[in-house]
């Protein structure tokens, strides 16, 4: 398997819905397949309508950086290595709540939460990643 | 209700999704609020990933045109009124596929599907509005 | 005088929306100075969202080409000689909507309307240049 | 009220240009309605002109982030959570000037005011938020 399916990343955003309503925290939630192509997404009511691009684009950034968004973070920072970095590639995202989606051996593509707080994105993105296995 | 929910929207889609099967094209399906932001989409496994930008700008141009995206098809021709309008307010599509979803009295939103032909399009855009009516 | 002022530009503005208000169709009217940068704007209730964007875009055209955008018409077709011109000088409209404002002697701004037919377009531009005229 | 109308967005542009006389500072003033979209703009003569842009997208970042610009500016400092957010979404303002304009109980729209300080632009805008609420 390269690149996820629709009926697989619709389970993954439900999952995410479901713990974000958990939590009591509206989000965007933005699934995208191997090549970065959007496949799903959900606006929860009352979530901001900025998370629209930024869910879509953590989820592009970890398949284009292969890795969690989190990752960058310190990487960006004034002084850091990386610095700069976020303007690059068509505008990435560089803090938290874009994470992989495996099969346990390939990427299939990616998740991307945004609306909360970048602890509350991060968990709710995990929900997400956990429907996927073990 | 001035703005479309995430039930609704998703009710939307799985409607568009249902009849995209049953004419067997797979289909990008996306519904935006009143305002043009993007609320659900679903990217039907095996349909082009051009159309990941496609639909959700016709469901966009709907609402920025509060009108269906093929009333725009003879407007726009060369030595018509409106020729060049697609490049205009952030592009514009100017075929068929996007439709405005209302609640009977008011736009609360719009469906934009692409993919398949423009026939199919509309197809199965018009198969996502009619959950809404009567 | 070389650029519009504010009191201006509100007059030419209210004279744009009246002339709208009679031939009963909302509009976006957009003032800019010779710079081609907004001075004013408004966007009547029910004026499709698109025409912010396309309001704006035709009075700036109009300075840029130092010409009303109706000119250019003819001029862009498939086949004539500026073929193509909409998409330079990041974007231009080639409908009409657009009109030059003068003092008499110099251009001090333009007006740009959008939201109706081109005629009706015009027709609302018209009535606010009429503000300046003797 | 979902959307705020064109009176009531000019009586809010009015009251922010009387209180920009008053503190003698000549100020760009946006008003956009509860999706992002422009409804009146006004900018007073002298004011600067990258401020037509920095006024409009205050007050749609109000819109997107469901917030004041003011709110922004902790968050995405070196280190801060959200650092490299004003990248995301088209381009986000976040320094004061932009604030949710509400009739009480729902947004109805937001404005942004850009060309004096952030503490200049700020009282601008409140005080065309103060000609909404009691």
């Amino acid at each position: 398997m390269s690149a996820i399916t629709l009926p697989v990343a619709t389970t993954v955003v439900e999952a995410a819905v479901e713990k974000a309503r958990e939590i009591g925290q509206p989000m965007n939630i933005a699934v995208v397949d191997d090549g970065g192509h959007l496949v799903a997404f959900a606006r929860m009511d009352g979530a901001i309508k900025a998370s629209v691009d930024i869910s879509i684009r953590k989820a592009r950034t970890s398949i284009l950086m292969n890795a969690p968004t989190s990752a960058l973070t310190p990487l960006v920072q004034p002084g850091a290595e990386l610095y700069g970095l976020e303007q690059l590639s068509g505008g990435l995202v560089i803090f938290g709540g874009g994470i992989l989606l495996t099969d346990g051996d390939h990427v299939i593509g990616a998740i991307g939460v945004s609306a909360g707080s970048v602890e509350q994105d991060v968990s709710v993105a995990e929900a997400g990643v956990a429907v996927l296995g073990s």
